[in-house]
């Protein structure tokens, strides 16, 4: 499999529809290539031209000689299929597609596409695009983007837009040269999708770390498979476009992409292992850093600088994203006192100014001591290092210079991960270079080494994670029960299960539900179990054209014995009679009433990106109001659950706000883990809904149950 | 008022502990203004030297010829007391003081300044500092901190630390030299404030927005006093450090500063009209953007690019700040596809892409088509432009410039404002310092871009709002029954009403209290009014030693009838007696039980900071888990309390959540107004908790009622 995708640093390019005419994209492709000095061979094509570049041109591809990798097709869209067709009769592993005009540019193109497709399938041709920026490949020159000045470094880039990956290389002009691998440019995804990519750099020794940018997957779920292994190994950045309502338009109309709800995106990304990112100016510098860091842990930071107002605007950006700052051992403070015995304060954050500016050479020092602090697992260094030589002018270059390279080399000897935000991170000066070359990410934005911080930690608990075994469930299989259930409801032409049949559905795949009896007429009261007839009940309407009982006034609370629930149950239907006459009644629920506990929710939908949603929450009115809910995509494990449960804003509740005693968690995280393998036993129940289900102590209560079928 | 801080632009300086040697302080400032050519009389006062650096040098303060604005003393702190006094005699204005090791640093520190900020007192003599990096003038060339390259612009600086003024000045210089007006650094305020600084900045001609950096007021409430004059006419960019306990940790330890509650400091900062950044590397840019925009709205922004992926991110970024995206008109719409007619998106975001790159001509002409639609408040261009000829290359340079220059041109006609995001912002090309010299804002980061937008419109919503009439309320009276009722307790030596009393305070201030009745003893039970006895109450034990009623088991719920009241009052004072025995009990309150509603808090505390403060939010359980509450500091008006209402997230539930009738609004805005009357005639109550306040359609009823006496 992986093998297969080595065409993204290709040992051939055929350029199909070369030209000697110099605004040509067939004739300054080549022009590139050369330029950028390609370690293969290139292979014009035209059956006009001899020659191109210095060049032997071939008049098609079978005349072409030796194998050839890719094909990069200069020629207009409408030929795309028959060019693919002569791809796989030659054997050309791979066409790179620039030309847009197919799917994204509405049904004509989407045909055309299709056509091509069924082209590359027959002939065994792989497709890069249509509709893309191009790729390259920074270790064999292989630049078939045609942007100038692509640096080799340690990042991978894949782009769901080219202008997005251009602004990531002009960054990396800014930052050291901090440069690249391969860079694809998805385009449609005709064929090749994300995750094939995405494999192909997870098994890239040069890649050290992958910046995907994407608006819209065509295969979520392949994807997060891919992230799930990918990732364990190799941070992987993310940035998906189309967080808000208006995003989500942008990015549907850009590449006829599918994105879909945001916060079950970034649920699921995160779940499979993600970095994410929010701003788009983050990307580049939290790829450079997770791309150093090795997985080495960055939660308890140490800050380091020589003025207070930087401190405490980095002790503020480091508390928001979650870090650390670990108080420093006794030792460590006599050990910085000796190094600047007039440092305005020792410990962390510690401010060295007071006794150390103009003087860079007190930056390694106090990082060594620091770093040396079993307590530190990185050291953020804010303010002037770097840029010294710009503050107090260039006599200090050699002294920072020097103090750059102990810095650096103490950060080897710890084994611990250090960043530097400079103020003078712009200026580009001979200290930054040494630090960047010597692994040291440089930043000028207190928050953007914040959240450089916050991701390489993100890395380290996901590679960490990865360590625990992982449960492989097999899809589970519905019980006969339920299956007959859904059967009988489907044959019967209904969107949705009876609330009585959902009950059933859920008692029959061994999820405890309350003891409840269905009135198919008043008279059945007569007949009620104690159980039902001793206490105050809920009644509620039971009908398939009814979904929202309390809207219709078809629920009643309180009703206690027999004789009060035969005479309710009556008034319950002449009600329903009178206000939803066209409603077939189909009897009324008899429930006890539930005990008291935290209302929450447990839902399940099909997310069109990511397929089956499990979704978790406060329940009642607080689900519509205050929107306190978590998703995770399925199947989920114990441990994941359990994260379920703590991600919500009003998790106190569960553990026993004013007084109340905690809720049985065991209990509720093994009912989350029962609901989601019920839905994945039952692919054709499209939506459930389980609201609200009371928790508390003692275990759980389902007071309602609403299953919808696909 | 005003003129009395011109000595933040000297006419003259008299540098006390002048040098010739080249090292020490009072030699290099002297440099420093010779360097930057400052325009005012440089005064050396040193007893041994009669020249330094070419200007004659005075053995004392008397025998400096002619007035002096300001003496910057470089003497060590310890002379502090006696260098004020002989400034006072010889009538200098004002002292800027660089020194370190006064209250900064502890006791000892904290006398010393009382001792010289008495001698200025006494001598007329204001201080700046002690502890401060110390002031620049850029117009006048007096750079009294000795940091190089202070370029001239609009922006002032008002910073409670050098290093992030440092900062700021390093962003100027990588940002087409955007400049700055008169920069200060507070120091520990020993003798001027934050809000006499702004005051000054308010009243520069020079400032065209102010750029604050605060860790902790001295005198909060003046500087929010100061921040509604100022900020309604000029743009106030302002930081606040410690957002974070950490932070505030960092912050205090920093400067010596009292650094409160950021949600409270948060409420009182934006409610006086400061647009606040959260973030450093906003701080320049927002300040920038808005002293260029005069206070023109920027709500509707169209967005102009030459492709899709930074399309993405900008609607992103630009709806997570609360700003719009309008359609177009057909009009423009035509307009455009007259102008790119292969453009991938003609209506807003504008995707000029398709056809444009590499022709920099098509910005402004897109620009002028987009800026003349009505629709459209302000523009934001993301992509390349500003960067085709880093992009492209040099032989674009001309065609780019000019369209820089059309582009400056069609703004400026418009009369809205555009700011342009730039790939290549840093290569600092011709394009950029054309399009900023025009007075349009150039960053590379979207989302810095989106928060520039953000803050130019926000400082439209306070220019607009404070030109509607606003009422100036005096300090409100306390009624003499409820002076009465707080002396009572007082004489009684306690720290709280109890629940009657607060209830009757409440009463005696004209709002509207449930009928209550207490019982000294059961007994009393036989006579209460039938509106009592009628109808479930509530029981609740009054004590003055008991604060939590609920936490003891002091409450009873549902008690109906005088005979079960006066049974169950006996239980609950036998109860009390025993899980409490030390408590003196007062009787047993009666309350109707409360209709039914959503529950509220209304509170009011006493911030440290800012003195009396407002708090409304969800009650009941909703107050500890959620905190979902809201601050404003006192006096507010009607308006103000509506915005309360607004910004809580379970606003929903006030509106009428699941078809509930929506809260009467008025009332109980018409009850937060109340209770800051009653708070503001109160200083001697320090706390108030209304909670829970039940509201419903029928307006409010006040469940619970506490008051701490401070």
């Amino acid at each position: 499999m992986t093998s297969s995708m080595d065409f993204l640093k290709p040992r051939s390019v055929a350029v199909i529809g070369a030209s000697r005419d110099p605004v040509k994209r067939g004739h300054r492709a080549i022009k590139t290539l050369l330029g950028d000095g390609y370690k293969g061979r290139i292979l014009p094509i035209n059956p006009k031209e001899s020659e191109i570049l210095g060049l032997a041109c071939y008049p098609d591809l079978a005349s072409a000689p030796g194998e050839i990798d890719l094909a990069l097709v200069c020629t207009p869209a409408a030929a795309l299929p028959d060019v693919i067709r002569l791809c796989g009769q030659r054997g050309v592993r791979a066409a790179l597609v620039l030309a847009g005009g197919f799917s994204e540019a509405g049904p004509d193109g989407a045909a055309l596409e299709a056509r091509s497709m069924e082209a590359a399938r027959e002939g065994s041709v792989r497709v890069i695009g249509p509709n893309t920026a191009g790729i390259f490949d920074a270790y064999t020159g292989c630049n078939l983007v045609g942007w100038p000045g692509v640096y080799a470094g340690k990042l991978g880039a894949l782009c769901q837009s080219g202008n997005v990956a251009i602004a990531l290389l002009a960054q990396s002009h800014k930052n050291g040269q901090a440069g690249f691998t391969t860079f694809v440019g998805v385009g449609n995804e005709g064929d090749i999708r994300f995750h094939e990519y995405l494999r192909f750099y997870g098994d890239d020794p040069n890649t050290g770390a992958v910046i995907v940018y994407v608006e819209g997957f065509k295969d979520g779920p392949a994807f997060l498979e891919a992230l799930r292994e990918v990732a364990v190994r190799k941070p992987v950045v993310l940035y998906k476009a189309g967080r808000t309502d208006k995003g989500e338009g942008a990015a549907r109309s850009h590449s006829g992409s599918l994105a879909g709800n945001y916060a079950v995106a970034r649920a699921a990304l995160r779940q499979a292992g993600a970095i994410l990112v929010e701003r788009s100016d983050e990307m580049f510098a939290v790829a450079d850093m997770v791309s150093r860091t090795a997985g080495r842990p960055t939660r308890r930071v140490a800050i380091l600088s020589e003025g207070g107002g930087p401190i405490s605007q980095a002790v503020d950006a480091l508390a928001e994203r979650g870090l650390d700052l670990p108080v420093l051992s006794a030792d460590t403070e006599a050990r910085l006192k000796k190094i600047t015995p007039n440092a305005t304060q020792l410990n962390n954050p510690v401010d060295a100014g007071g006794g150390t500016d103009p003087h860079p050479r007190y930056m390694p020092a106090c990082g060594e001591a620091i770093l040396a602090d079993p307590a530190v697992d990185a050291l953020l260094i804010v303010g002037y290092f770097g840029g010294y030589q710009v503050r107090y002018g260039t006599p200090l270059a050699e002294a920072e210079n020097e103090a750059a390279l102990k810095l650096a080399a103490f950060a080897r000897q710890a084994g611990k991960p250090v960043i530097v935000q400079c103020h003078y991170a712009e200026f580009q000066t001979e200290a930054i270079d040494i630090l960047r070359a010597a692994d040291i990410t440089v930043v000028r934005s207190i928050e953007i080494a914040a959240a450089c911080l916050a991701g390489a930690e993100e890395f380290h608990r996901i590679a960490t994670a990865a360590r625990e075994t992982k449960q492989v469930t097999a899809t589970p299989r519905a019980s006969e029960a339920s299956a007959r259930l859904v059967a009988a409801a489907r044959a019967d032409d209904r969107q949705s299960l009876l609330e009585p049949e959902a009950l059933e559905l859920l008692a029959s795949e061994g999820i405890a539900v309350p003891p409840c009896a269905v009135l198919r007429t008043p008279d059945d009261a007569k007949t009620l179990p104690a159980a039902l007839s001793d206490k105050p009940v809920a009644l509620k309407i039971v009908s398939k054209d009814i979904l929202h009982k309390s809207d219709v006034g078809g629920v009643k609370l309180g009703i206690a014995g027999a004789a009060e629930i035969e005479a309710q149950s009556a008034v319950l239907r002449a009600h329903i009679g009178k206000t939803v006459p066209s409603a077939d009644i189909a009897g009324v629920l008899v429930a006890p009433m539930a005990a008291k506990g935290v209302e929450v929710i447990i839902g399940v939908t099909n997310d069109p990106q990511f397929g089956r949603v499990l979704m978790f929450g406060l329940g009642g009115v607080f689900v519509e109001v205050l929107k306190d809910v978590v998703f995770r995509t399925l199947p989920i494990d114990r441990r994941e659950a359990g994260l379920m449960l703590d991600e919500i804003r009003g998790k106190a509740l569960l553990d026993g706000a004013r007084g109340s005693a905690p809720v049985d968690r065991e209990r509720l995280v093994s009912l989350l883990l029962d609901v989601s393998r019920l839905a994945l036993a039952h692919p054709e129940i499209s939506e459930i809904d389980l609201n609200p289900v009371i928790v508390n102590a003692d275990g759980y209560t389902i007071v309602d149950a609403r299953m919808l079928l696909g």
